[in-house]
């Protein structure tokens, strides 16, 4: 019944057209026409959609920081009261001696019971207290070019980084030769890593990563600014070969002493999504093997460092990907939060800790957890059978996103999930004791949100297809807008903008529903016949089309739409937000069942009498280069013209974590690899295609590019190719502008 | 008068087109248009023009290597003799246990008074008697990897490398760790460097460089070929920049000792041009400061290694460049031959050993020396004024190219020169006794020559515009041809081809001629107009028209005409053969007079009604791809489309020993590197600009280029790139096709 509601809207999206609003209401004739320049993040007139930047909670008030003041809301009526005024924080700033501030953007209010706002100033940090105009300094940060600051705001304990090893409060707390990193994420940042230090819930324990990478074959970038060319070597580990090893240390600032965790020789296995125990005599972390298809939730102790438990283990024949950590009820220190995606979506879970340690062996058969996991379906959502440690919560063809936080007072969970669409993201409570589900916002769009310390309110910053951008305070009680702090006005007003339409059409499998975009031009004429360029990703992790501001069309679109093209993508088989089975079909033939999802695109538009079928392009960076490539040499009588940047031409060349989750080894999947190796297509080659690649591009080496080209030359098949010196795994900051330029002449001149 | 002369020669080719003669021969209709294939060096179909290979004297005979069969021919009349039929050679080579030869075309014949020859086979070397049938073999051949095969045919000594240490006989003779080079090249084969090992003439001792590299900052080239790309160093000392330590060691076989002359600190020195008095107890070397300025001949002593005179010194406000070393006359051991070109072209001076003894102090003023040089020029041709230790043999506005022998009985000395035309390269005969010069070939063309034991004759492999290849034996005498080898075949012969035209016209200094060289389509229509290629190089050490077959036109150039280009080259002021002013009139600004004289053929081609003068490109590789860009960006107005191949951006970038010469240091030459950086004009791109770099050159690192790409970057300029994997500083081999058609294509979409 759901999915047929969302067909329905799809199929309405589709026929309807969107005409930003802005240029409905004005007469077309006095609309500039946008160029690069307008509509490329970094470019000089570039307009970034209006906002209210670093809104955040002090408690359940709202404080909305300018450059020279300070402000706190009243989230029932938005009403402002002045915190503090910059020339009176300037004032208490110079006589502490410390550097003045220059805005309040930086600012943080994390004290729920103090009138204390955190300031982060050069060299040292200081506490300015808003009702006595004291500032408190703190001199223990450090000289030397430091990173990754950690504040503890219970205790004030200050974790950073120097070069590869890890501080404390000014403390050096390890000493490590090069090679080996302390205190920083790990594993290339997959499994949801994106840090290397966790403070417990009170600061008086850190635990942080220790990976050493000195065994892993460095690959060599070049930097050309110097004055002889230097060598840039980064530690990458490609799928198959030798990979880091990581350790979890857990660092005591009262004691200055290290334990690290007991867990045996690293190699090969993946420590993730660490978490702490409300009580801080234990650490949770879900590891993984190097298969990535066995995660289990392991409980240490802190002080000891020991394995206490296994908790909860997932298999799965493709891969299990772990990316939430637990999270415990801040009313029931026995009780957590568990995230999984075993039953095809990713859901939460209610386990009981005790229960946990009652029933859970250390390591169960995969007999043994099937039986266990049919028990706990069978019984349903909010009863815990006996012998059985947890239920799940929320359940139904739709994922959680994230866990926001909890109203405590009324045993509620709030998350963002997919419930409306899967191109949407809206908040929900979750009631803990039976699972009942409420939406909580307007139940448009996409809403990225903020709870208060009680849980009782947001703040609700949204966009949908119509609107750019709205922010307002919610209760989360009944969803209902308490405040409306902000209408975005439209961003490209006063330019000549393009319509987007949207719609569905199935799979290369027949039957599933995949959603594409369209922009036309603005002087659109069914009667004429006009040129595709298809922009695709395709990959993982990743969603083209949202029910953002103008479905998330990019400002390169827009501006050729303008210049005349159909510009289409299609969110294929393998994206994100569609659940485990609509990524997984992709297993150890990465870019294959996407290309055939993305030829389903093309025939649907050949069935549109204004598409001109002898001229279809396509763009696409990284997968979305991948796929690029793959399309212009799978499909050679489809695609004349390709752009396609930092692609991953030979999965064999791209790193372990990413690579080998969907991929397995080269040597577990020989005939997988050279299947999806673009090189063994090079002779393929009859349209142009240019590759573009960044000299420092660390995250899918030159090698991929530079190999595929000597492939083609081998052929005798003529690509082109441009590199960005000094740039990564993208081209960003204003050269963004030059990136497109060459883009839109590469298409202009062939297509 | 000589100089009218060649100016009515030039006039006289420039009105009469050259039509290749196979293509006049036969019915247009019938002809096949070539393709890259057949006219690319590398291509399937290429055809080298017929050659005799390997043709070499025994004494005054001439042997004449078969795959299988060695012959002798008498030098009076051509008339063969068998020598040796393979099958005989490898009966005794198999009875040896010496593997097979599969051709003669690697046998030297260096034993004038024995019926021997030498034999390079597999890890041993052989030397087989024809008259015997008797096979002696030597197994002190390196097992492991070895090169730079050096062996003294008097001695029989036997010098080579295995990695970076030298070894004679089968014993090493230095142990040095990496970053030490011995008895390789040094200073970049500048200076005519082009090995590292000099056997004393009996063979008795073996000077050898010692090059210390290990302070020379190494440039990063990336290898991606590997299964994780890795690094490959090269020690590339930049302008300006530390630079190699070359030292020069004198290995005595006989007691195992090496002596190294006693230079003092190698530091900013080259020592170059490396010979041996005949009685083997000195050696000369000359030397050469950084700043290129101030060159010494100097003698060794061979034993203790004490400098024991400097005997020459020549000085010049921009630079000297020894690039020949002495040459001791055979039949006075006390006299040798110096080449110089102190009077602004290169000559042959003959000085005497036991005169500069006497007279020359250890270091020369340089008004000392000016006045020396006064009393020698004025004592003429000849004579040897008292108290002068030398004559000039040779003088005239032509040059000499090299000395080829001598004919010790007529006490001749053996030249090759430009004296007919700057064009071309003759041979003659200089009388030692009063410097009588006399033309010893047909005074056509283009004349590689090998002169016999005694110097009677000379093997004679000459082209001409007009002839692809012809080889005869001369006698020195008088000149005359005795026996006719081979009258190649038209390489081209059955495939359409343009037409051929030189000429003429005055350089951007009013005054200097310069020749040009232009190919036309076959069917070229006057009332026509015809885009426009310029193929240059433009800098020192290079010319591209010579009077060999075609005037030297390359395949591309055939190709492109073909194709309906006009294509047109001009050797600018600064390229060789035209002496030393026209080549260093460029010094301290190269590129910039160079590409003002490039402007004068535009100039020139603007007066042809037949040129569309709106459709002018430019290709060119390394100095030439410096000019491309070069051309591109000073003269956008002129230039519409460049290929820049290698090019050398920033002369910072370059090496020490070829850039300093021209260019000084950046340090004592700011503004004229400035000047010449072409990363300063990025911004004035407006043509289609491709430029092409290997990622394994050496020679011109690829900072050349990714530096020039990031200045565009900032410029907001567009030039296109590719670079080719695993070429050095040019694309050779099969790949020089894809090269080529990737230049074409560049070409034709947008010229």
């Amino acid at each position: 019944m759901k999915k047929l509601i969302r067909g329905l809207l799809a199929t309405l999206l589709a026929t309807a057209a969107l005409y930003p609003m802005n240029t409905m209401a004005q007469d077309p004739s006095s609309l500039k026409m946008p160029t690069l320049e307008d509509l490329i993040p970094g470019g000089e007139t570039y307009r970034y959609t209006e906002n209210l930047y670093e809104l955040q909670w002090w408690g359940d008030q709202c404080i909305k920081p300018e450059i020279d003041s300070l402000f706190a809301l009243n989230p029932k009526n938005g009403r402002e009261t002045l915190l503090a005024t910059r020339e009176a924080v300037n004032r208490a700033l110079e006589q502490a001696g410390v550097p003045k501030l220059s805005h309040f953007y930086n600012v943080r209010t994390p004290w729920t019971d103090r009138t204390e706002m955190l300031l982060p100033v050069s060299q040292k940090y200081a506490v300015y207290n808003w009702e006595t105009g004291q500032v408190t300094t703190r001199d223990d940060l450090p000289k030397e070019p430091a990173a990754n600051y950690d504040l503890n705001t219970e205790s004030l304990n200050l974790a950073y980084t120097v070069k590869n090893n890890l501080y404390v409060n000014g403390k050096q707390v390890t000493n490590e030769p090069e090679g080996i990193v302390c205190g920083q994420s790990v594993h290339r940042n997959e499994f949801g890593i994106s840090k290397g230090t966790f403070w417990s819930p009170k600061g008086t324990l850190l635990a942080f990563y220790r990976m050493n990478e000195s065994m892993v074959t460095p690959y060599p970038l070049v930097d050309i600014t110097q004055r002889i060319a230097i060598l840039d070597r980064i530690r990458y580990p490609m799928a198959g070969m030798l990979s880091h090893k990581v350790k979890v240390g857990i660092y005591n600032p009262a004691t200055d002493k290290v334990v690290y965790l007991d867990a045996g020789d690293p190699k090969n296995r993946y420590f993730t999504n660490i978490s702490w125990a409300p009580d801080e005599r234990s650490l949770f972390l879900i590891e993984l093997n190097r298969d990535q298809n066995h995660a289990k939730l392991c409980q240490y102790d802190a002080q000891t460092g020991k394995l206490m438990q296994v908790l909860i283990e997932e298999r799965h024949p493709k891969y299990v990907e772990p990316q939430q950590p637990i999270v415990f009820l801040p009313w029931d220190s026995n009780k957590f939060i568990y995230q999984s995606q075993r039953d095809g979506y990713n859901h939460l879970y209610l386990y009981d800790l005790e229960r946990l340690h009652a029933i859970q062996p250390q390591e169960l058969t995969k007999e043994e957890a099937e039986k266990l996991w049919n028990t706990i379906e069978k019984a349903g959502k909010g009863k815990t059978p006996t012998g059985v440690a947890g239920v799940q919560l929320t359940s139904g063809p739709w994922l959680v996103q994230s866990i926001l936080g909890f109203n405590a007072k009324k045993k509620e969970v709030i998350i963002a999930a997919t419930k409306e669409s899967s191109l949407q993201s809206n908040i929900y409570k979750v009631r803990v004791k039976d699972g009942k589900l409420a939406l909580v916002d307007n139940g448009q769009g996409v809403h990225y949100v903020q709870l208060s310390a009680s849980g009782t309110y947001v703040i609700d910053n949204w966009s949908s297809p119509q609107v750019p951008r709205s922010i307002d305070i919610r209760a989360t009680s009944d969803g209902k807008e308490t405040a409306h702090l902000l209408t975005a006005e439209d961003p490209f007003k006063g330019l000549v903008m393009p319509t987007v339409e949207t719609g569905t059409l199935k799979a290369a499998d027949g039957k599933t529903d995949l959603y594409w975009r369209m922009l036309k031009p603005r002087d659109f004429d069914p009667t004429k016949k006009y040129p595709v360029i298809v922009y695709v990703y395709g990959g993982p992790h990743a969603q083209m089309i949202t029910a953002n501001w103008m479905y998330t069309a990019r400002g390169w679109d827009l501006y050729m739409a303008n210049k005349g093209y159909i510009m289409f993508t299609l969110d294929n088989r393998g994206t994100s937000n569609r659940g485990l089975e609509f990524e997984n079909c992709t297993f150890r033939h990465l870019g294959i069942e996407e290309g055939k999802d993305q030829v389903k695109g093309i025939e649907y538009l050949k069935t549109l009498p204004y598409v001109d079928a002898s001229r279809i392009g396509v763009h696409g960076w990284s997968f979305g280069g991948h796929m690029t490539t793959a399309l212009m040499l799978r499909y050679p009588e489809i695609f004349k013209v390709g752009v396609a940047g930092g692609p991953v031409i030979d999965w064999k060349y791209y790193e372990v974590m990413y690579g080998e989750r969907y991929m397995d080894t080269p040597e577990q999947n020989p005939e997988g690899y050279k299947q999806c190796d673009l090189k063994q297509y090079a002779g393929n080659l009859k349209g142009h295609l240019l590759l573009i690649h960044d000299d420092h591009d660390d995250t899918c080496v030159p090698q991929h590019t530079l190999s595929f080209i000597k492939a083609c030359v081998d052929a005798r098949t003529y690509p082109d190719l441009f590199i960005y010196p000094c740039h990564k795994h993208n081209v960003l900051g204003r050269d963004r502008v030059h990136l497109h330029e060459k883009i839109t002449r590469y298409f202009e001149d062939y297509l």
